[in-house]
């Protein structure tokens, strides 16, 4: 039953797995890894762990996703993002804590997922999550103006870091930032190679070529990190002398695969030993917050990659924990899915999630034959390789397209990005959420009202009025005052009609004209009519000023319902003594012949005073 | 400019001030300080002070309402719920911080009424009102039980007052208890003699007499407070035995009127001075709730009984705000409107606020003479008047109205009321706001969409769907999926059909035939219809989720927009590529021609990979 297809879709596409589909699963496993292996090393460093930590992250989500996973595409890693939480969480400790946040991290996401949860990040508009990462884009490629410049210094934040380049300053290593900067440049000038098109020859052979060499170009494209890192590494050994180094290198590290083993529940860091409620209570809102930003991503990308397939968010948000639980056995620091590797795998002619597991085999292999040449790795490259990966998250082109679109929307991402580069990333996510909620709670206090006053002369003159969306508290007070002051409005002259007997049964209405049509003149009266084909639910506030609206409008007038939906019905019958209720076709029968509607609507509101 | 009739609405109504109306007032006047006195009292004692605080809080208020107010009931003084906070918020001090919160209480609400928001007063729902103030009664009256008992003890909430009292229930003195229990049945019978209706006798002079005995029975009823603590004091007094009295008393207080000074901003408390800043840091977010539950409370009674006129609420909160300001240089503690004296007033025939100017003159003539006597005042007798005051303020019949109407109401009512209880009744007050706009933002995410698939045989077979409310990015991802599934579902099987030309131009659409009328079979089509005349916005993320709609139905069929109001037509325009716009008559003109609609509606959501 568990292993059905719903909890892991592989039992599904495997059936129809052949040569050709895994051949181009096999060819996006290389492409990505020729990404992920550098990105994950520099985002080791990111998070402020050796480069080893960054390989530990990238297998075994890998396998896991390619097991339970829905989206071809998506190639679970360490991410900047989250590698820019983990440091913020865990800075000052040691990996043991990264790896127990993966861990716990990914328990939260998992029991979030089956507790179907997943609709609180439709609370997380569009605008918000662009602020968001764009914040973190310019709040990571900061804290790595550093390593670029070969300087030293504690800094987490935005503003420390800055501080801390301006006062440091001096102390710039020149071969470090010259080599930092020509990688960037080299970085930038590949990326715009992946890009290139060239013109449609016309001959078949000559297409034929043309179509090789843009692979190629686009080829080089992708693994430009992996050719920048490794051509920066071989410099770097070539003037290597001996403890005498001329460039900032990664240093010695640990080599060799991972232990697996359970996470870790105490950490020795310095003299002291911090036990699990200890390391806990350090993680602290981390906890929540990093699963939280995980399955905000991988959600955006599933969607984005998606192309119109309806999405099973549960099932990637339940994968999404299972990859960080399983991954923390292998002292994995929190991962989610890329942006950046994804589209890069899509782009390589991904079939199936298995692509994920062709990945995982090639960064297992690296781990266990390369690491010792890590040693080499200038730290200036991998800055230049997070700086070029994060910088095109920064989203200018939104602002455009929400001045053409929904200025009000600029708030919610202009607050979430600055409170983002000033108190963190994720102070500014709940933020641009916050404000999100209070801009819908102001708009929702002032419901859009057509009102028209029908006075052709044929019908009886009266006011039409149409409240739209389900009424509620915030917007009670608001519409009663402008329904009063209808009735005050001068435009609307009382009308003297002769008299009809019309009373409300249920859905029906009766029309009873008496005895004596030519009847006597009854007082003037005022009509308001409401039409209440658009509102579906009213909530008790909301009744009660409407029980207001008709108790000061029966004074001298009348109000009818028209098109009301049952469950209105229900309700308004509960308060208002008779409340007429039409149709649109009852509607001009009744206000069509000169009559006037002796209503039965009494002033409900009795709180008659002695 | 500033004394103009909409500041100080006494320069309007004075015109018109004649011997009529100012006997009207006067009978309400003293009608309402028969009430205001004996209660001022009680509640001083509730708030932790000597009982001439509660007559000090009496008068200016009044003045001041004279003058600013708009409604001519409500009467401002001390009240139970604002005692019970000043309480809580200066209870181990004394009362110079009770006046330094009522003056810097007064300036929050004058501030919040200057920069109008009072709209902000909407966001507290009904049932959420309901729940504070049943809470607040029953922790006023359980904070009295010990008074009625003769107990003492030191207690805040309402826990530890109860625990207080199970634990010295052995210190019950049989005096104070047979006072006290006899107070409130006294208390309760009079006020029963209120609501007598007399049989309406015959003829002319029993009518007359009737009517005269029905006016007596009410007054005495209004009275009760006042004649209860007179005769529990002259029983006091006769009892006395020099130091050694049977009864517990309120004791020997400061006699005479309160010196005009500024409100104290330093106070000594045993051998220590509090500085300002510290009694504001004392006094902490009191200087927030206390404004807050004034403004909601004096609202919510000037809407009461403002009888269908409009409500300027912010003049009422501006002249709240006034009261408590003045109030303060005459040593008194917060302010506001009391419901019940509100109700007195109104039954008594007031005509204009002038009412409150000769209460006030009442008090001020009680604080002159009568001071020595309050030495008597068993408190017992004020511990009943509390309790038979605050007791009909539990609102029960909600409960019935709630289950009738709205039952999702009960959540905030039930929440607001256990919260209020076990946390104190401010924090209540915020987690019921809290929890109606989760719900609020629940009910938002899952707006109703009428959906209806047309297949009359006559028309091309389409779906009609119509999104209600201005629809933003908590509703955007549930919409979006729900509108793709529709594309999937069996039920719409893709119309072949004859091919026309239709382009969308501005507001107008037009449909040219091309030549060939006989044409080509074009692909099947499945057609959207959405109506769009129940939505009146939309957020970016919104519109970004129709433009994944869009770009998924254009795969296999169109979308055609119906009655779109010009902002969001514009909204529309500029993320898709020409859009599909028409009116109700041209659609089933388009729908009714077995011509297929050759879209200009593309795959607008080109991101396309390499």
């Amino acid at each position: 039953m568990l292993f059905s297809g719903r909890v892991f879709p592989i039992v599904r596409w495997s059936r129809s797995y052949d040569l050709r589909t895994s051949i181009g699963d096999l060819i996006a496993g290389i492409t990505i890894a020729l990404t992920l292996i550098p990105q994950s090393i520099a985002y080791a460093s990111l998070a402020g762990f050796e480069p080893q930590y960054g390989l530990y992250a990238s297998f075994a989500g890998g396998f896991v996703y390619a097991i339970m996973g829905t989206c071809p595409q998506i190639n679970i890693g360490p991410t900047a993002l989250l590698s820019l939480l983990t440091f913020t969480y865990t800075s000052g400790t040691n990996p043991d804590f990264a790896v127990l946040l993966c861990f716990i991290g990914g328990i939260v996401t998992l029991v979030a997922g089956i507790a179907q949860l997943g609709f609180l990040v439709d609370f997380v508009s569009l605008p918000v999550v662009s602020g968001f990462t764009s914040a973190a884009a310019i709040t990571i490629a900061s804290s790595q103006i550093k390593g670029l410049l070969g300087l030293k210094f504690n800094a987490e934040s935005f503003k420390a870091t800055w501080e801390g380049v301006v006062h440091h300053i001096g102390d710039t290593r020149m071969q470090d930032t010259l080599l930092g900067f020509a990688c960037c440049i080299v970085l930038m000038g590949m990326k715009a190679m992946k890009d290139i098109r060239l013109k449609e020859p016309e001959d078949d052979k000559g297409r034929r070529s043309a179509k090789i060499i843009q692979r190629s170009l686009w080829f080089v494209g992708v693994s430009r990190n992996a050719v920048v890192v490794v051509i920066a590494s071989v410099i770097a050994f070539l003037v290597y002398e001996d403890k005498n180094y001329p460039l900032m290198l990664t240093g010695s590290i640990t080599p060799g695969l991972p232990t697996p083993r359970l996470p870790p529940f105490s950490s020795t860091i310095g003299n002291t030993t911090a036990s699990a409620g200890q390391m806990l209570a350090h993680l602290g809102s981390g906890l929540m917050v990093v699963p939280i930003v995980g399955i905000i991503s991988n959600v955006a990308i599933a969607k984005a990659f998606s192309k119109g397939k309806t999405l099973d968010a549960t099932q990637e948000i339940v994968t999404l924990g299972v990859c960080n639980i399983i991954s923390a056995f292998f002292r994995s620091y929190p991962v989610n899915g890329s942006f950046t590797r994804s589209a890069v795998s899509d782009a390589s002619g991904v079939r199936t999630p298995a692509a994920g597991f062709y990945t995982g085999i090639i960064v297992l292999l690296t781990l266990a034959l390369l690491t010792p040449y890590f040693y080499f790795i200038p730290r200036a490259a991998l800055s230049a390789v997070i700086i070029c990966a994060v910088l095109h998250m920064v989203d200018i082109a939104i602002i455009k397209k929400l001045w053409a679109t929904s200025r009000l929307d600029l708030i919610p991402l202009i607050g979430t990005f600055v409170c983002g580069l000033a108190l963190g990333v994720e102070v500014g996510l709940v933020c641009g959420v916050g404000v999100d909620i209070l801009l819908l709670l102001y708009y929702h206090s002032r419901p859009p009202l057509e009102v028209e006053l029908v006075d052709d002369g044929i019908i009886i003159p009266h006011y039409a009025v149409r409240p739209i969306g389900g009424l509620h508290f915030a917007s009670a007070e608001r519409l009663r005052a402008r329904l009063v002051a209808l009735k005050h409005s001068k435009s609307l002259q009382p009308h003297i009609v002769d008299t009809i007997h019309v009373t409300s049964d249920g859905n029906e209405m009766r029309i009873t004209v008496p005895n004596g049509i030519s009847g006597t003149i009854v007082k003037p009266l005022k009509v308001l009519v409401i039409h209440c084909d658009a509102l579906s639910r009213m909530d008790y506030t909301f009744i009660e000023s409407m029980k207001m609206v008709v108790s000061d409008w029966s004074q001298e007038g009348c109000v009818i319902w028209c098109d009301v939906k049952p469950a209105v019905q229900e309700q308004l019958n509960t308060v208002l003594q008779q409340p007429l209720f039409c149709n649109l076709e009852q509607l001009s029968t009744i206000l069509t012949r000169n009559f006037a509607i002796d209503a039965h609507v009494n002033n409900t509101c009795s709180d008659t005073p002695l």
